[in-house]
């Protein structure tokens, strides 16, 4: 089947929100961690963290616009600080609750039945559920001019990791995480190792590792 | 296992790259099908494309600088078109071996067996043996001041999917399409359904639909 911005634009708003949502594939699936000024911990699921850069150790995401309140995009602004969570199959559904809708002095992380944790000196909660947590520091807040979505860049201050999913050239496996993806909007997926690939050259065919 | 700024960034180049990359957990993996203005055809496997927006249906991925260079992004720059196209299970070694460093007037597609193929009068190539193809139209490219990377948004312009992996609310059954998604810079995931759930509120449970 094939569809243009004319047909796009033409559809029912739930019905593309569905199909526009599932064309980027399957997605990380994280919880971010965050505080407001009040010291009311909030966690919400994001399903846009991307890879920016290996040194300095710097991670994106995308938040929707802040003409609505959004208490994670204003207490990354107010504090400087938050937390990704890596979701895993032990705590999909939590991570999901997350994402309904919630009053400033509600915290997604009692009804989600989620538990803040802090490491050290680091002031924004982790989820203690999580396998792999890292906590940033904000570095950027960069408009998106086409539709007024911003992109958050933070830079790693902290990674927990269990020992045993961390490979010895320095990947995180996570299988041993029984890390979930999402599609779309609502929709779970587990993973599975398929395969390592060697460093691609373009005289040589490509094998596993 | 705990690590901070000052441990990753004492990492071995290699290990850095392969930890912090496997931080953004298991990624969306795409094959971005461009043209040079010799009606060169370019191929390059991105594990960035993320949502940014569904009306207009905006779709983001982060390009490393232009210092070095970047044909995937001079190519955009020039034509103001891309294609992205989905990576599954029958296709992700050629996917992979389309990130081995090529000159300008080398084709991807030859060396990684991969098919260019057009419709009407949409001017970059779509990836033959991918099953969601998504042609795009350049909207914005925006820098990231922390190191240099771009945030390439476009407007979706075109999608072509199977009918049969289009469900009845407009999401896509990508365990139809067998799509694959990668984490770290080789390690290659197949993915399974594990549950749909209900629109969260926070009064109530989360439950499967």
């Amino acid at each position: 089947m094939r569809f243009n911005r004319n047909t796009i634009e033409a559809m029912d708003i739930r019905y593309r929100g569905n199909f526009v949502n599932s064309l980027s594939g399957i997605k990380s699936a994280n919880i971010i961690g965050s505080v407001d000024t009040q010291q009311q911990f909030n966690a919400a699921l994001f399903s846009s963290v991307v890879h920016i850069g290996a040194n300095p150790a710097l991670l994106g995401m995308i938040s929707r616009p802040d003409s609505v309140p959004r208490h994670t995009l204003e207490n990354i602004c107010n504090t400087n600080h938050y937390t990704i969570n890596q979701v895993h199959t032990g705590i999909y559904q939590q991570a999901h609750h997350t994402s309904a809708r919630s009053l400033r002095d509600e915290s997604e992380f009692e009804f989600s039945q989620l538990t803040p944790e802090f490491f050290d000196d680091f002031p924004t909660p982790f989820v203690k559920e999580s396998t792999l947590k890292i906590g940033l520091t904000l570095k950027e807040i960069i408009p998106v001019k086409s539709n007024g979505t911003l992109l958050i860049v933070g830079e790693v201050h902290t990674v927990i990791v269990p020992e045993q999913a961390l490979l010895d050239n320095g990947a995180i496996d996570h299988q041993t995480l029984n890390t979930v993806c999402i599609s779309g909007l609502d929709t779970y997926h587990s993973t599975h190792f398929l395969d390592r690939l060697n460093y691609a050259k373009k005289d040589r065919a490509v094998s596993s590792i």
